[in-house]
């Protein structure tokens, strides 16, 4: 028996349903499933969306069979509606339609009154008495098959509307009479065989499959590949083909068209809401050519239909049990329906229509979570464009941090602070930005760089903040000297208005204007019932007491990532850091050498002795006083850091915090124009180029490979051991008021058991000293970042050490890829394009790949601590996907930044319910 | 009962034997063997390592019972021997010695003559009837019982003996006289007063307690630390301590001491050599005082006596199959053995010990190969410095490519390869080296970097080479403006002479003579032999033709990575090279432009078709010059790569070559200085500014992270089709001569199969187009490197699409440690100081984490085709403990630079033979 293609529709019954999205498309699984209820849906039918995949594979073929297959189906349908396609007494007309499984709106094409010519036309004409609609419904079709099929740009049949109604002195299309209307065809007819070279298609049964052509065509076309490349729409077969019975809205004053909605997809609220236009077809309501009635008008107009489509519409919603989005049609006199689907909703409406619908008893609370994409609540949480704002998009970036910035274009994060400080609104745009620029991106609106992927510097300090960010804008080009941008021709200056969507990655001219954001009654309801459905912990990374208390605001259950290098960036703080850094190196070759020869004392005769003590001497005097203004640099520090941490520990009281130690490679802090160098050099005395000798000593070719992380802390001791310090000196002052202090301190970069066994021990030597000075007792944990795949492979060596883990998946991606976020742009996109990647791995954790070695680094830390502590604190804590995952291998916490906290808690609410219902389905 | 801490030895017995080296030391092992064999050895007694350990375990404190057990052996061995220690009249004097399982020479402390004092003397002046020998025995102890125990410097102890010779007007030691020598004593005890505040000790118990505590504190003394690191000895217990009844070389004319070998240590030659001096004591033969006599003299002098030793002897290599340093001491007229041990020996006296030894059928073969040490051969592949020149080191840098070099310093690639066309030797000095210096590196004699570490780019390319090659040596200040560099406060110039030991890092002022080593017979025989035994074949990392011919002609079975880039650097390349790097991105650009444009031409209406028409249009006249100069660029490589494949397949003929495709950020190859630049500009048809700015787009923040490997092959694949097309093609023309050609061509960097299989691909199709148009098939693989950490966690999906793997295992070790082979010189060394690491990870692959990574990438791969070809070529290809891990994990080949091809077989000969041992008594 040879393969199902086509599958009929109408007289109360289908031979699909509403489970067979896959094949049917949407649209055609609820063409089938209306069907099916006894709703009046035109009969037809649907071609499957396997026959797409077919033609694709094979070289834009049909399978065999499938004309035969189709013929039957179309005789079916003649016979459902008594009328024949091209037939010149009684004449079908069809619709064909697109319908993926995924909605993919106005991506695809669709042909109207499709079966119309000169013929057919005339028996319209004669059936329905109608001239008007008859040559109405002929210059649609025309005008569409012309455009969709035929690639004649629709501008040319509008052109010819508008000065046809011009010419009548009329402003709707409804007042142009049937010789207008014939005109209309002669013309529409004269453009047809001037830009294809051939005369309008007579033949409706070629018509027909040109129609099916051109809908399975339009499936790859650029608009819809890279629609689908935008949302991430993977894995279809490719569009279903429906063909339908046309039923006619245009058909006079007992017709009408509208759509409508069984909750208001704005608000949420529980009130049939739509529109409808007598006398007019579909695409007239969407096009919005002429205004629209609302859909509670109709009750005046035709009280009994619509007390039908209110039966219908309760009907839907109670089957679908959500909000649907209904399409119909009324033909003199008579309800169709046309389309039924879930309703697209703004988060607002999401939340409450799911609360409602639990109220309600139709849904449950699990039911009602997995209904809430956790990526849309990013709508809610950051202010948003006024839709109705009018913006001149100039380039478009990745969309790094969500939000709406609108502000005067800076160019330097001095310059930032400085207009900031004056209330001045700005942007920062930067090639890229470095930990130099973190307080001018605080002040700034929103940062736009021109460099960078989605984990860049610029992107991960900025989503962190909660600042609107867009990055990797490669057309920009950016000019610090003339202190301008340009882009596509066009130039931005120093001063002039820009707008940034983060949430899209468009940079717009002037100022768009914003609205602000309220989290409703129903954020809060439903985010109480993600708690309780969900295992997952849920901190947030934060490095001020400011982003703690936004993120506790949020429900944050922690710090899962306190980066302390962010505070040393703070006024009168740089400068001792810089002091530190520069000296370090000298101070610790002077005390290397002092000790070498102090061992060598010990065995040496009189006379080296002398020598080596000489040499001693004037090692000790040599070292006096770099080491005198290096430990006053670190003095300096102490109380600085200290009382950091004291704020955290207020904010957070209760619940645990999580340190990082110093972690960035120290040329980072280093400054890199000669003034600052200058006024450095006089502050440690030493020269200019000695300044810059050491600065370059400190550069590297990989950074993100270099001496960083724990990798500091083993060859400068002094600068973990004040960190430490200042955390437990804070712990101690704070628990002394009675506040609750949970701190966890984290080794960053590890990859030897060795190197969190030394600077553990270290720690708790020092954590020790202060406690019994300050007379007060904190219970704290060392625990260690997962961010190398050798940290990863020795996790069970390294669990021994460790009192908690927390992945760092940021590193851990460009490490397992061997890509650097910062360079990645290079070539990502031809990556994504090509088909290489699916996704951004910086964006949505990579689970192939990286994800291995997050599992094997879980399997084997639990493997030797069955109950070890493990989380995440990559950005990934962040993305509902990778959340699902560390839900799956068993992790104990996520940690995000602030503004996703929300996010994070829902999405491990749906993992863990997604996973029981897997667990109890197998 | 208690732990037995203390073994006895002598009168033809002993309570240990060989096999107990561990607690023993090989010192104490082979003198209770000796003992067991009826040799004469000298009674004593053995405190165990496990003694030692357990004395730094606890603080410098020895075990409860230690006292006792040291005491009851006191008295066995006084028993034995029939003397006291202390005894007034019949005093027993003893040698305290150290020994470790590991032979460590001159590392750790003696002291001979122990048990004299005042009155001990006396009696042994009476017992012997020889006042000048007791006196020489007393004044001997007391400075070595200064020096090693009271830590007096033995120079002062030198300098009196020196005084009292002059005074004396004598030469020799043996021409003082009694009088002499109590003046002797009496200014050695006044020199021990001084330096330590207390008299000389006279209880001979307390001596003996003091010296062995010396021995054990020797252990931990600076320079035992530093000798165990370098030569990367680990695990002991400690070392064991061997206290001897003395006997005396120095009784008169009837006694001698002298030290031998059963066969020549240098030669290998099967001759018993060696020397002794009359009336003289081990140290004196050793420290080199006066001049010994050959061995052969004794027979003259003590015929009897040299007969026994020979008997000794034979029994001895006998025992031990193999060759024997052998120490003995006649007293008066007696022979005792007092050391037994295998000999140290040259690579070349190994590499004929081991052979005549087969040919005698003292051993197999499996036990020759099993005595050469794989490091060792590499004396005899490299030209040494001559053992007997001066040298004056002044610095120390990492040993990254053995040999010996010598040359006139200068610091730019450059004026290497101009002084070297003069025939000019020179040494090329730099703070590191990259891709543009690979001629200059060739051309000079060696090469010496102040930064990078062992496979920086300098240390890599030199080892390739078989340049010597000194990297990270970070005392030396480079001055490229002053053309000089200083170290430790010395300067060196342009043009002055320096010498480099590529072997141990030593960096040395002027011209040291070298010599040449020659290949021996041996070395032939145990390398066929190593053939036979060996499971792993064995490929050479070669990237031009004279390269692989050295490695074929070291017995290399293929080329296992050829860098094309390398060749990119040739003369009149590397301008095309930059032009076709340049304008890539340009005409990538305009070309997708037109693309995008006549996509949508097909769709559009006829207005919009004339614009887009004239975009295209302009488009195409934009990319007509750049376009033809790209062309032009690739069209002139094409040929010479063509060119350079030919020659490797010819050199190679009948051998495979694998050809790694394009590999390093475009970034290295570009011009770094105006000159060029502009140059450049002038031929490309860019300003200058567009030159630089190019440039700086293509620069990367983390270039090994970044666009490099296969990711060039993706965003530019023209630059791989010329490569493949330049293979395919050489292989047809050199396969019409009738040469047999393997290529293999690998696809470098990948991180997914997908990347592969795009790659593979188009490799397919180019090369189906070449081959049809030359009429000639060829067989070709197509492979990857797995370098990655992600590529080894997909193996067995990229192992779908690859014919075989090949590890890189720099890169790999890169990623997973998270380290820069280029920066981990900042903190390398204070990680394995401090015991983090127990090696350099890129000179010895870290079989516990990165090797997972390997095992992984080999089992997954496997998973999927059971008989893939697995090699590695990484710079560990080379390092024998990698070979034997290649070895255990399955893999089918190693390739390494050409001259460790030998090293590699016969390690793959040891590591099989060991494998089949192991699962043989498994």
């Amino acid at each position: 028996m040879s393969k199902k293609y086509i599958y009929f529709f109408g007289n109360g019954k289908a031979e699909g349903n509403a489970g067979m999205r896959a094949i049917l498309g949407g649209k055609g699984a609820n063409l089938a499933e209306m069907s099916n209820l006894g709703l009046p849906v035109p009969p037809g039918f649907t071609i499957g969306a396997d026959v797409c995949k077919a033609y694709y594979d094979n070289k834009n073929k049909y399978p065999a069979g499938l004309a035969a297959e189709m013929a039957k189906h179309l005789a079916a349908l003649e016979e459902t509606i008594q009328a024949g396609l091209g037939d010149t007494t009684n004449p079908l007309l069809v619709s064909v339609r697109s319908g993926a499984a995924a909605s993919m709106p106005g991506m695809m094409d669709t042909v109207l009154n499709l079966g119309l010519n000169s013929k057919t036309l005339a028996a319209l004409v004669s059936k329905t008495g109608n001239e008007r609609f008859a040559w109405d419904a002929y210059r649609r079709f025309i005008s569409m098959f012309g455009d969709v099929v035929m690639g004649i740009h629709r501008d040319k049949f509008e052109h010819e509307i508008e000065t046809i109604k011009k010419k009548a002195r009329v402003k709707n299309d409804t007042d142009l009479t049937v010789k207008h209307l014939q005109d209309l065809v002669e013309r529409f007819k004269q453009i047809y065989k001037k830009d294809t070279g051939e005369a309008f298609v007579e033949d409706p049964k070629v018509q027909m499959q040109k129609a099916v052509n051109a809908v399975f065509d339009s499936w790859n076309n650029p608009r819809a590949i890279k629609y689908r490349e935008l949302y991430n729409i993977k894995g279809l077969l490719g569009t279903a083909v429906t063909v339908q019975a046309m039923v006619f809205g245009n058909m006079g004053n007992h017709s009408a068209t509208g759509v409508c909605f069984t909750r208001n997809p704005s608000t949420g609220e529980n009130k049939f809401y739509g529109e409808f236009l007598i006398n007019a077809q579909g695409e007239d309501v969407v096009a919005g050519i002429r205004t629209p009635e609302p859909i509670s008008n109709l009750k005046k107009v035709m009280p009994h239909l619509y007390d039908e489509l209110i039966q219908y519409k309760n009907l839907l919603e109670k089957r679908y049990k959500d909000m649907q989005d209904i399409e119909f049609t009324i033909q003199e006199d008579r309800l169709y329906m046309l389309q039924t689907r879930n309703g697209k909703r703004t988060a607002k409406a999401a939340l409450k229509i799911a609360a409602d619908l639990v109220n309600e008893g139709v849904i449950d609370k699990k039911t009602a979570i997995m209904r809430i994409d956790p990526d849309q609540l990013d709508q809610i949480l950051h202010p948003v464009f006024d839709p109705k704002a009018k913006k001149v998009v100039i380039a478009y970036g990745l969309p790094a941090s969500p939000g709406a910035a609108t502000g005067k274009v800076v160019f330097s994060a001095e310059e930032a602070e400085k207009l900031a400080a004056r209330d001045e609104k700005v942007i920062l745009v930067r090639k890229e930005t470095s930990p130099e620029d973190v307080a001018g991106m605080h002040a700034a609106q929103g940062i736009l760089t021109s460099r960078g992927g989605m984990t860049s510097h610029a992107a991960v300090v900025a989503r962190g903040m909660g600042r609107c960010c867009i990055v990797g804008a490669s057309d920009v080009n950016v000019d610090y000297k003339t202190q301008r941008f340009s882009v596509n021709g066009k130039t931005v200056r120093h001063g002039d208005y820009i707008s940034l969507d983060g949430t899209l990655g468009e940079v717009m001219r002037g100022q768009v204007p914003t609205i602000e954001p309220k989290l409703s009654g129903e954020f809060d309801t439903l985010m109480e019932w993600a708690d309780k459905f969900r295992k997952l912990e849920v901190r947030a990374n934060a490095d001020t007491p400011k982003d703690a208390a936004k993120a506790r605001s949020f429900g944050a259950q922690g710090i899962g990532l306190c980066r302390t290098e962010h505070m040393f960036f703070g006024e009168n703080r740089i400068d001792y850091v810089r002091q530190v850094i520069m000296l370090a190196p000298e101070v610790k070759n002077l005390k290397a050498t002092i000790a070498a020869h102090e061992a060598d004392l010990e065995r040496a005769g009189k006379d080296l002795r002398i020598e080596l003590k000489k040499e001693i001497a004037e090692a000790k005097e040599a070292l006096k006083f770099p080491r005198k203004m290096y430990q006053q640099a670190l003095n300096k520090l102490l109380p600085m850091q200290r009382g950091d941490f004291e704020k955290m520990f207020k904010v957070m009281k209760g619940l645990p915090v999580t340190i990082r130690l110093l972690d960035p490679p120290l040329h980072e802090f280093l400054p890199h124009d000669d003034k600052t160098r200058r006024e450095m050099a006089h502050k440690v005395g030493m020269s200019l180029s000695e300044i810059i000798a050491a600065g370059t000593r400190l550069e590297e070719l990989n950074p993100m490979l270099g001496h960083r992380g724990c990798r500091l802390g083993i060859t400068y001791p002094d600068i973990y051991d004040m960190q430490v310090r200042a955390i437990i000196e804070a712990a101690c002052n704070v628990k002394k008021k009675g506040i609750g202090i949970y701190p966890e301190i984290m080794i960053p970069l590890a990859c030897t058991a060795a190197e969190v066994k030394l600077l553990k021990d270290n720690l708790h030597r020092m954590a020790g000293e202060v406690m019994k000075k300050k007379g007060v007792k904190v219970k704290y944990l060392v625990g260690t970042m997962i961010e190398l795949p050798r940290a990863a492979l020795m996790a069970d060596k390294i669990a021994e050490q460790a009192e908690f883990f927390s992945f760092g998946t940021n590193d851990l991606t460009q490490m397992t890829f061997g890509f650097s976020r910062d360079d990645v742009a290079n070539f990502l996109l031809d990556y994504i394009e090509q088909g290489i990647l699916e996704k951004d791995p910086f964006q949505s954790l990579d689970q192939d790949g990286v994800g291995q070695l997050v599992e094997i680094g879980v399997k084997k830390g639990r493997s030797v601590k069955p109950r070890l502590k493990i989380g995440i604190c990559g950005e990934h804590g962040g993305d509902p996907a990778s959340i699902e995952f560390c839900h799956k291998v068993g992790m104990n916490y996520v940690s995000c930044s602030p503004y996703r906290v929300p996010i994070a808690r829902l999405t491990a609410a749906k993992a863990n319910i997604q996973g029981a219902e897997a667990s109890s389905t197998a």
